[in-house]
Formats: C-alpha cells, sequence, structure tokens
C-alpha cells in the first residue's frame, strides 16, 4: 500500500514543469512571473510583493526580509534571493536575470505595470523583454483533484454558513450584521473568511449588482439578495447566490425569479467540455432576452473560482474559451430593475469528463424554497 | 451660522480642481485614471472596474452595466458612460477619448498594466501617451480634515478592540480565533472590517512579519504580536502592532523590547513637516544598528494610511518624500530573530503644523503595560 496523495513539494514540481513546457514555447529563456496568485500557485509561497523567476535552467524566488523564514518553511528546496530595504525589486531581479544567463525574458504583460516593464528594461539593457500574457492563469483554470477537493470544502462551508443565517434572520437585523453574523458562521465552519465582501441587499438595493450592504434595519423587505463564498486558509473560494422571498410574492416578482432560474439552468445543461464560453453566455443571455429583460442582465454570465474569486475561463460574450474537464466556474445570470429590485441565481459548476456536476447542488434554489414566513 | 462641514460632492470638485492642475503641469490634455482607489477619491464611486476620465474639458465614468445605479446615486452630477458588456474596456475608453478630442492623453503607469498600455495604443493609434505616475496619490497623502477624522475613528476603534481581545484572552484560544474575535468586535464599534488580514503570532511566529494566524491553542507562549487594523465603511483605515508578553520575561526577550520602542519613540520624536522620509527611517534604523540587531530589521520603518493601508509617504531607506502636514504615516520597526520570536511596536502618526501627533497615543507600549497576568 502507498499513499496516493502527492507531497505538497511534487505537486508545485509538477505545475512549475508545465509552465516549462508553456516557456519552452513562447520561444523565451525564462519567465518573470510577477502576480501574487501566480507565484503562490507555482510555489506555494502564501506571501506578496515576492516574485519567481522560472526557466529551463533557472527557478528562484525574489523576495525581502519580511518573508525569509516563511519563504524557508513554505518552499522547502527553492532558490531564494533576499534583497535588503535600500535595493529596489527592479533592481534585484535584473541581477538574478543576469547571473542566470538569461538573453531573452518573458513578462506577464496583462499584470506588469508600464512603469515596473521600463525599470526592468532600463536596467537590462542588453535583454529582450517578450510579453507572455495569461499563461499562468490558463494552466491554474484547469484544477487537479486537490484543489477541486479544496473548493468543495469552500462550497460546503458556504451553505452551511447560509442555512444557518436563513434560520437566525430577523427583520430587526440590518444587511451589515446578516453579513458579519455569515462571515462569523463560516469561520466556525472552518472557513478563513469570505471569499469578497458579502453582498447583502434588501429590495430595490438588490439591483446594484455590486452593492455595500447598509445599516437600516430589513424590516418587511420583499427580496433579500445574498451574494457570498467561503475562504479557505491557503484561499481556495466558493461563490454563491440566492435571493430569499419575503411575504406574498408579486406577479413581477415571480416572472423575474424564474426567467433567472431558468437562465440559469439552461446554461448550466449547456456545459460540458469541448463548448465555447461565449455559447455557454448566450444560453442564459438569448432566454432572458426573449422574456423581455435583454437590457437588465449587463454583466457577464459567470467566471472561474479557484486561488482568486474570478480567474480564468470567463463566461461572457466574445470569450473564446473553451471549456475543459477540472475547469470550475459560477453560472449567475440576474435581471436588475432600477428602483425596484433584482434577482440574481448563482452555483459554483465543476466541468467533468462528460458534463457538468454543481458542486451547490444541495442548496436548493426553486422559488418556493426561497420562501422565508 | 452656517455649517462648516463641505457637501460631499464639493469634497469631490475640488480634488478634482486640485488633480487639473496637475494635469496641466503635466503638458497632457486629460488623464486617465484607471486606480480604483484613486477613482474612488476623486469621484466617491466605491465600486470597481471604472475608470475616470479627467481634464479641463472633460470629466467622465467609464464604467458597467453592474454599476450604473451606483454611480448615479454616489456621483450624482458625473457624467458616465455604460459599456455593453460585449464592449472591451479600452474600446469604450478609446470612444470617450475620441469624441473628447484629445491629442495627448496621460496615464497612471505605475498602474497601468503593459498589456492595456498597448491595447489603448492600438485603439488610439493618434493619440499621444504620456506617462504620468503617482500624482493622484500624491495628492491623497496629504489628508483633509475630515480624512483625518475617519482615521482617528478607525484608531479608536481599533485601540478599543484590542482592550476588549487583551481582557478575553486566555491560553485555550488559538491565533484565528484571537485574528476573529478582534474582527467581530471591531464591527461591533462600527468597523466594516479589519484594514488587513489581521496578524496574531505566538512566540517564533512573531519573527515572521507577515504571518497568517494558526490553530493551535496559544496555550503558555512568552509573546504574542498583534498587528491590526479597522477598516471603516467608505475605506478610511487604521494600523497598529502591540506584543503582549506573558510569563517573566527574559533579559532577551527585555532588551529586544526595549530597543524596538526606543526606535520607535526616537523616529516618532523626528517627525516633523519639512523632514524627508528616509531620515525618519534613519534614526530608528540607525538605532537598532547600534543595538547589534541591524540585520534583524529587514523592511521599512512604516507608509501611509487612508484609503489604502499602504499609501504615500513611504518611510524607506531612499524614500525622498518631505513630511507635510496632514500626512498620516505608521512607524513600526521591528526586530525578528528566526526561531525565537519578534517584537515590532507600531502607532499611527499625524504629521500636524509644529510636529506630530501620535493618534494611537492613549493605547500604552510601555514593557509593563504589555505584561498578561
Amino acid at each position: 500500500m502507498h499513499s496516493r496523495k502527492k507531497p505538497m513539494s511534487d505537486r508545485f514540481v509538477s505545475r512549475r514543469e508545465k509552465l516549462l513546457r508553456v516557456i519552452k514555447q513562447a520561444g523565451v529563456n525564462a519567465l518573470l512571473v510577477s502576480g501574487e496568485t501566480n507565484v503562490s500557485w507555482l510555489t506555494g509561497f502564501s506571501g506578496d510583493s515576492t516574485w519567481l523567476l522560472l526557466g529551463p535552467k533557472v527557478c528562484v524566488l525574489v523576495s525581502d526580509g519580511r518573508y525569509e523564514t516563511q519563504i524557508s518553511e513554505e518552499c522547502p528546496g527553492l532558490d531564494v534571493v533576499i534583497r535588503k530595504p535600500e535595493t529596489k525589486l527592479h533592481e534585484a531581479i535584473a541581477k538574478v536575470v543576469q547571473s542566470a544567463g538569461i538573453g531573452c525574458l518573458g513578462f506577464e504583460s496583462h499584470l506588469l505595470t508600464w512603469a515596473m516593464a521600463g525599470d526592468l528594461q532600463s536596467v537590462l539593457p542588453n535583454v529582450e523583454f517578450k510579453p507572455v500574457a495569461g499563461k499562468v492563469e490558463e494552466l491554474r483554470a484547469v484544477k487537479d483533484a486537490e484543489e477541486i477537493a479544496k473548493i468543495r470544502t469552500a462550497v460546503d462551508i458556504a451553505i452551511r454558513g447560509f442555512q444557518v443565517i436563513r434560520a437566525m434572520l430577523t427583520s430587526e437585523m440590518t444587511e451589515v450584521s446578516v453579513a458579519h453574523e455569515l462571515e462569523q458562521t463560516m469561520r466556525r465552519f472552518g472557513a478563513a473568511g469570505t471569499s469578497f465582501e458579502t453582498i447583502v441587499a434588501a429590495n430595490d438595493r438588490a439591483a446594484l449588482a455590486h452593492y455595500r450592504p447598509g445599516r437600516e434595519p430589513i424590516g418587511d423587505c420583499s427580496m433579500l439578495l445574498i451574494d457570498w463564498g467561503a475562504n479557505l486558509t491557503g484561499n481556495y473560494k466558493s461563490d454563491l447566490t440566492r435571493v430569499l422571498l419575503f411575504g406574498k410574492v408579486t406577479q413581477k416578482l415571480a416572472k423575474v425569479y424564474q426567467t433567472v432560474l431558468e437562465a440559469q439552468q439552461r446554461a448550466i445543461r449547456s456545459i460540458r467540455p469541448g463548448i465555447k464560453c461565449e455559447e455557454v453566455d448566450k444560453v442564459a443571455r438569448e432566454y432572458i432576452r426573449q422574456q423581455g429583460y435583454g437590457r437588465r442582465f449587463g454583466h457577464g454570465l459567470g467566471h472561474g473560482i479557484g486561488l482568486d474569486i474570478h480567474e480564468m475561463p470567463r463566461l461572457a460574450p466574445n470569450s473564446q474559451t473553451v471549456l475543459q474537464p477540472g475547469m470550475v466556474v459560477t453560472v449567475e445570470p440576474g435581471i436588475y430593475l432600477p428602483r425596484w429590485g433584482g434577482v440574481r441565481i448563482e452555483d459554483d459548476i465543476l466541468v467533468t469528463r462528460d458534463g457538468a456536476e454543481v458542486l451547490s447542488q444541495s442548496l436548493p434554489k426553486d422559488m418556493e424554497s426561497m420562501l422565508v414566513d
């Protein structure tokens, strides 16, 4: 008998090996990885301000004194350069690039700032710089078994948190207190915190897709939109939305609710390996348009989740990415009517070998289940 | 009698007027403000993915459907372009730049990515692009009376939260539970949450300057470093550090503690309008070096706080910024000994017309006050 679980270090080594193949294809001697989450995914380091230079002949983290011990604990065996407070980051990087004899350096052009690219070029005048955008993110879009297990846990904690909050709701609670209690509850179930600032929006505030909770009592609202997620230590995340309904549901609200739900379910049913993201988006968008709410769905259908709350792929118009097994995406259509309210329904979906699995399946979303006495 | 309080909109208008003078000096027709916090400071808009084009003849936000209602509420009277989901941000910006007849466009080169700068240039081939870095941040570094009042509130809430946590500490609590209780307590006092992920680090973990709290009981630790802050709704922040001491304090710990405290107090006493940031840093750094711990203070002395937790100015070697009245900075020297522990002491300091005011003065930091029975 031997354990099937890969040791930590192996996992990061194999991710770096995947990236090395991409680096080779890109025709550069090394890639300068500056994205914080990308560095974390490739090395296991959980801090910031630390960049990775990776190539066939070089693998070194460039960091500063705050992280010396943490790196030795989180990334055993990895080469590290600790710059002094008086040395600027681009100067420390330049030294490493030069001593590795790199002639053509790839950089993350979608993350590196224009100014930092210029600083690096000025201290490395003989190095050719080549933009290499989104390559680590493309690899990150397809999750391995361990990552999927973590996202599953983050989804389960979010669901349990929501059930507790739903059970403890009173009309005296404010949007803010609901948000805070939900976070505290998810922490009791093992979360490090929320994936993002929880949205709790009553009535007309539900029309604001990225609303910040307020301090007025919920009172006798007719709809309460909650968009929340759990963040685990190590940063894997979930992202869900439900709308609780109070009192007698008006015909208008029922029509909006059922339209969003049907659009979401159609989109989820369309998810399978090989389909383009824009096609999934279109399934929901077309249905909402047919029902007369086309102008009231002003955002993309969904996005990947993982170490970041918004990852690749994006489910949106013009998104040409093809879904693959191991991708995890949100599906979250919405209809927002200014000064009236809004409905968004969001689940987290794993693309499987032959279709899709709704990771948040156990959390009901039919209209009857959303009715609060 | 008339109120001294400026109406919201006036405040943002006067900030934009200050920036317009800078834009003129920079020799550009308009500045494309892409930094989220910069946009917020200039307009009052609290969401993301929204850019501001500002010039003598143009002032327009470019956003998307998610934020249509929110912008009309938060920024009454401001021109807005809402792009459709199928229109990319740089395409929407290009349209606005063209219709405003802008020939020379400044951009935030320290924030805009290399790729986005390229995308914009490709759709605006006849526009001259000019890097204009850090100008909004320079203005933001000097706080007005209302901003100072908010930071004061954030400091007061952080102090009250710490006092509660200190009173409720037990050896059964974990670093994580201390962090979570502290946040929940600060929320009871009116905070939206923490300014950053709270650091609670016992014993040797205190040597890790940016440690994430763990789930082991604190037990009978000898030192417990807590680095925390309150974030208000509207995002003004505080940032403090104290080290609680348990049991008999060893000579080594006492020496480290007193060295950090003396270094911090000397640095604070040096703060006044007209002094360069690097000089303040040097005061603390030199003292720590003289005491034999020069290699154990591996980060800058402090940083500005405001809407962001790390703002201008930086107190660090080579930081040439000159302190001005209205700036608010942390002063936080530390000594970190790997596999033993660390001490950092941090307060928030307002630069006044004739010196400095320690906003967190009421929170004791002498060694005796840190002793927990």
